[in-house]
């Protein structure tokens, strides 16, 4: 097996040969466990995760019977062969995309990454590509700058500096297909040889990024702050990745005060790196936007990443990326021999909703459907969850429920999946164990979500919880 | 200085000084030397390049009166502050993309790197745009499946089955935003440990890409048949890359008895690949289309590539891969949680684009066009090019040119330049140093010019050459 991180939970209500089985399976139809993969042995396996070996016989048992794994005489368990298990998971794929079939069984879904897809300006938006696919802007079918259109990355400049403070010029923008893949392009910029500090909990996907590129990963503590910046200094990180303006998932906004210790730390040793991840923070619903920790820079260290994913929609697959003034010459000579991900039509039909206005007024809309959203799920919440209390108000798409009962997390999600209700605990964004005492906590997104849709969902959770 | 690649040539008609000269100044300008970076001693450059200290002195004086470079007393040379250099990029770069300057002095530009842009389809693809984007269709706009939408993936199946003999599923394909993104998957697909065998010449832009990998790069030579065989085999290769429709820049078209070879190669031992870059085959003007090499392996070895680039525009960045059934198992593992790279809006306009026909019918009118384009460039070179033969025809989109004269390649490109033609040269294309006996070779690209500029532009370049 890759690698033996499987975490039983005693108080989960679940038996324990159930959860080492769908461990198992999981690992099997995700493709993570290979075709004539070894499974360990029973013995050594229960030995590992301290439980008794017949627990572990029945997991391997009911996947020896559903056909996941084969016995081979005198030599022990292995992946059955693969092909089936692409009928399985292409059966699914072609029927829904990539998206679960369990799906579609929810009736509300408090998931903090989708967006409200229903108030898309696709009259604007059609509008403005009809305008530019004609042939007289045939230059537009050419391979483009690998950087980004000229023109887009001097509107997004125009918009970073006026909407978040951010300082820089165009030649410091990138621009490629999404978060991922500018994170990509980074791990050539910065080179192999990295150690990076993260939150914890921190963004999931950003911490596999970073493991794919084998740097070193180093978890560090937060406080009411953020990131604490004493513990940074302990570490041996050379690049810290945060989300200043609002952490996910805790959505805490990281004071002016814990910036500059950050920045001090980064500007104390050459070669160190701030990378900001300013996710959504066009969404701030009471007083004024925070800026962004680029923008109170003055040494040159901060990386900053933004996306349009969340503003406009997740299929516009342009995110942006500022580099410090730095590490332009290692971006040039490391990644400018790469095309651009981003196509030129896209790209135009992009900076042309920026330029037309339309992207102002569209956020301006949608900062007041996700307000009263945030407003009603705030209020259902007081409302109908006694024993919960609620934490990073005001921002972003999700909020954070810190529940005080006597369930655990997985119970909650268990219990509340059963009313057909899909919850997502922050347990899932931790790295590493969890803390000792920890008390059951709720992302719950809400902007997928209509507001009578959030009332009915909290109020039918609060009969789980 | 990062690395001290510099290869001088002493039959190229152009001072010495000059050469080295240019090329520090390119690695200053295109920001491979950095700010503060030091430039070896004149001593040890001159003893590295084997030329006279005064020659290594009267190249830095002259990037010292340019300001490129500057001298600090008993210290030595070092590359100025990078402010102004960005300037002078900027200046470049806002004004025409990522256009070289140079190029608007050209009369004739033999690129193999353009196609033909006047003849794209753009009312039907703008009618298509216009069914797609309505907002009954809403959920085109959030984020789709990794791997790229199932409906799209079918699609080019189908269409890589019929037209190039591939045999695949769609669970096979994977889709990402130009052949560099899907090569950088391949990284984290096949891992870091690896050491590619490449053709030589070969299509540079590849070779930097592996190299960014840290993979071994081993150069294997080639016969009329492409690739040796017995060379790969005497290699350390467990990769090769091969273009065995049409090898770019040769274009030599690798017969069946050579592509077993590879294939048996390959086959022989555990975990070995050849990737198949099919980047321009639906272009053959004479006979049968040429079967892809996929299409033959029985053995699950091929990872198969290609892209609308060249056969619809460079700015649809969509490229498409073909892995082998057993490395999907690791392609889920390692690269399925990164978004997709291509908006779902892109991905079904093109869907539409080749189910509707419109691709098909776009191919058809641009193999006439492109054929007549071959047809008008083999005449003029044998007419009007009496030192000089013609090979790699009859598909693609460029020829090459032997030429047996007196001149050096270089000379002819400068010679060309000054008359207005941009020409391309094989030595470009080659890794490393030159064969001996080297028989300067141009490679003619016409997609992107008329017939008669074709034999306008033939013709001038016979009085140069």
């Amino acid at each position: 097996m890759n690698d033996l991180v499987m975490e039983l939970d005693s108080h989960s209500g679940r038996h324990l040969y159930e959860q080492i089985y769908d461990h198992i399976r999981r690992e099997i139809r995700e493709g993570k466990l290979l075709h004539g993969e070894k499974l360990p042995s029973t013995r050594f396996l229960a030995s590992y995760l301290q439980v008794s070996r017949s627990t572990v016989d029945l997991a391997y048992e009911q996947l020896l019977s559903e056909g996941y794994i084969e016995s081979r005489p005198y030599k022990g368990f292995f992946v059955c062969k693969i092909e089936e298990l692409y009928d399985l998971r292409v059966s699914r794929d072609s029927a829904e995309g990539c998206e679960d079939e369990a799906d579609r069984h929810f009736l509300y879904d408090f998931s903090p990454n989708v967006v409200e897809l229903g108030s898309f300006p696709f009259r604007t938006w059609k509008k403005i590509t009809r305008e530019i696919l004609t042939d007289e802007k045939k230059e537009l079918f050419a391979l483009g700058n690998p950087q980004g259109d000229a023109e887009l990355r001097a509107t997004i400049c125009h918009y970073l500096h006026t909407s978040r403070g951010v300082n820089c010029t165009p030649q410091q923008i990138v621009i490629g297909a999404g978060n991922d893949y500018l994170l990509m392009l980074l791990e050539k910029i910065l080179g192999r040889e990295r150690h990076i500090a993260l939150e914890n909990p921190t963004y999931h996907r950003a911490y596999r990024m970073f493991r794919s590129f084998d740097w070193q990963v180093e978890t560090i503590s937060m406080d009411e702050s953020g990131m604490r910046a004493d513990a940074l200094y302990e570490s041996r990180a050379d690049l810290a990745y945060v989300m200043p303006s609002h952490q996910f998932p805790t959505g805490i906004v990281m004071p002016i005060g814990r910036r500059l210790e950050l920045l001090r730390w980064a500007a104390r040793a050459e070669d160190r790196y701030l990378i900001e991840d300013d996710y959504d923070s066009e969404f701030r619903y009471r007083g004024k936007p925070i800026p962004s920790l680029q923008g109170s820079d003055q040494t040159d260290c901060v990386i900053y990443i933004g996306t349009f994913s969340k503003a406009i929609a997740p299929a516009i697959r342009v995110s942006y990326m500022v580099l410090p003034g730095r590490l332009l010459g290692r971006y040039r000579s490391r990644c400018m021999f790469l095309s651009s991900t981003v196509s030129r039509i896209d790209q135009s039909v992009l900076n042309q909703f920026i330029r037309d206005g339309a992207f102002e007024r569209h956020l301006n809309k949608m900062r007041k459907i996700y307000g009263s959203r945030h407003d009603r799920m705030l209020w259902a919440c007081r409302k109908y969850i006694a024993n919960g209390t609620v934490s990073g108000e005001n921002g972003g798409l999700h909020l954070i429920l810190h529940y005080q009962g006597e369930r655990t997390e997985a119970e909650l999600l268990a219990r509340a999946a059963e009313k057909g209700i899909r919850l997502y605990g922050m347990a899932d964004t931790y790295i590493g164990r969890l803390p000792e005492n920890w008390q059951p906590t709720l992302i719950l997104g809400y902007a997928g979500l209509q507001e009578q849709e959030i009332e009915a969902g909290i109020r039918l959770l609060s009969d789980c919880i």
